[in-house]
């Protein structure tokens, strides 16, 4: 079990979380080795994943604007054969999304055996901006924690072994990177005025992080929250999880089921 | 334009077409240095794409068996942002997919704006081992080839670049790809005595390929034959492809829509 994972029944308070590095790791450089180590060893597991076609990895990726999720994915994925890979963005739910409760669109992309996918925001969202937002009333998100938590247990039970992370940045390095974003031309198409007004709910949000850590950290899909403010921690930190994980789950290819001295080639 | 691309109206002849590198190029160690720095702009050109949401690019994949259409993916796109690709891998169709016309299950899985789609096998399977395994009546088979190109037509003209590649392997190199398969322990997997049936009816297959790739060359979407028994020929000369496509395409990052003198962070 990781440092970084939450325990169910344990609540964990946000702003006593550290959101730096250096509370863990204090030498960048053998970090960043270490990361490249894993990474290597992330694509010969994906690899044996995919030729044994039997589990599912579910990676869910959530955090505040700016908080790394789109990084997360470019740099801990980087080199993963894409074709075991399948990365969906949800975005504001379409009319036809809207028609249907909200886990349906979530269950339409859950991944297939031997797939790893990844979710850059997830249901998480409809107990997070749903509700600071107020687009459902009180009673309807709160029931919707117990909910989720049925929904990952039955993906559990059925073979999906889930990571969901929450990229911890603080509100002072979230004004960093949007400056960043303001200043980079290569970046500019990721700021909006829109997540200037999230920003001031911060606290409203972190409200409801903790919640959705809290109620939804069950012994089959726990929380982790990733100290994020430095990339090189929190790509460390993640990669390390899921090399973990998938090295519980032991994908191996499989062996032939042919004899060979019966195969002839013409 | 290409020397492996198909030209409209101009016959080929799969059997009097290369598939050896060495008709190409005969210096590997220099061609698996543009390679890389192909790769390099390739990663670049996409994080363009993707942050420009504008034009889509799908990218077809055909081969017989052990053809190289996974180590294509593999290493061509080894290091683009999984996030903007999306592999699709058709295989034998499900009972739904059989209920509807067989374009049905590509047009759901066309690239969206911004992305990269690539296509393990696609709807050419609809003319190739449906006509050689005589799945549907020849009046059937031989309707579809207006219809795909009237199909890709459409994509076309409504912003999406295709690139079909023939992966062209000679019959002695299959021979040795299975071998391999049957001896490499980590290639089992891969292997399938139903591989061999088809192996036996190659003739026929080349004449459905040869039919595919003649009647299916359009000014909109080309098929390309790439020369396949190297590997390290097929990745620089379908990567040197997809790379100059997308340079005509020139994406750029969007430039920012806001006044950043307006804009505080508090």
């Amino acid at each position: 079990m990781h440092e970084h994972q939450c325990t169910p029944g344990k609540s964990l308070r946000l702003d006593s979380t550290s959101t730096k590095a250096k509370a863990f790791r204090d030498d960048r450089e053998s970090t960043e080795r270490e990361f490249e180590k894993l990474r290597a060893e992330l694509i010969e597991l994906q690899r044996k994943l995919y030729a044994e076609g039997k589990h599912k990895l579910l990676v869910v990726l959530q955090a505040m604007d700016a908080g790394g999720k789109d990084g997360t994915i470019r740099t801990v994925l980087r080199g993963v054969n894409p074709q075991g890979v399948h990365v969906e963005s949800f975005k504001k739910p379409t009319e036809e999304e809207l028609a249907h409760d909200y886990l349906w669109r979530i269950h339409r992309s859950v991944p297939r055996a031997g797939m790893i996918g990844v979710f850059n925001r997830s249901h998480y969202e409809d107990v997070l901006i749903v509700r600071v937002e107020k687009l459902v009333s009180k009673s309807v998100w709160k029931s919707r924690f117990d909910q989720i938590n049925e929904f990952e247990h039955m993906l559990s039970e059925t073979g999906t072994k889930l990571l969901k992370f929450y990229l911890h940045i603080s509100k002072q390095e979230q004004a960093e990177r949007f400056q960043s974003r303001l200043d980079d031309p290569r970046k500019n198409w990721k700021f909006s005025t829109e997540d200037l007004q999230k920003r001031k709910k911060w606290d409203d949000y972190m409200e409801a992080y903790e919640d959705a850590i809290n109620l939804c950290t069950t012994e089959w899909a726990p929380w982790h929250v990733i100290p994020s403010d430095q990339k090189w921690y929190r790509n460390f930190a993640i990669c390390r999880i899921i090399v973990e994980a998938l090295g519980e789950l032991d994908p191996q290819f499989p062996t032939a089921t042919i004899d060979r001295s019966q195969v002839q080639i013409d």
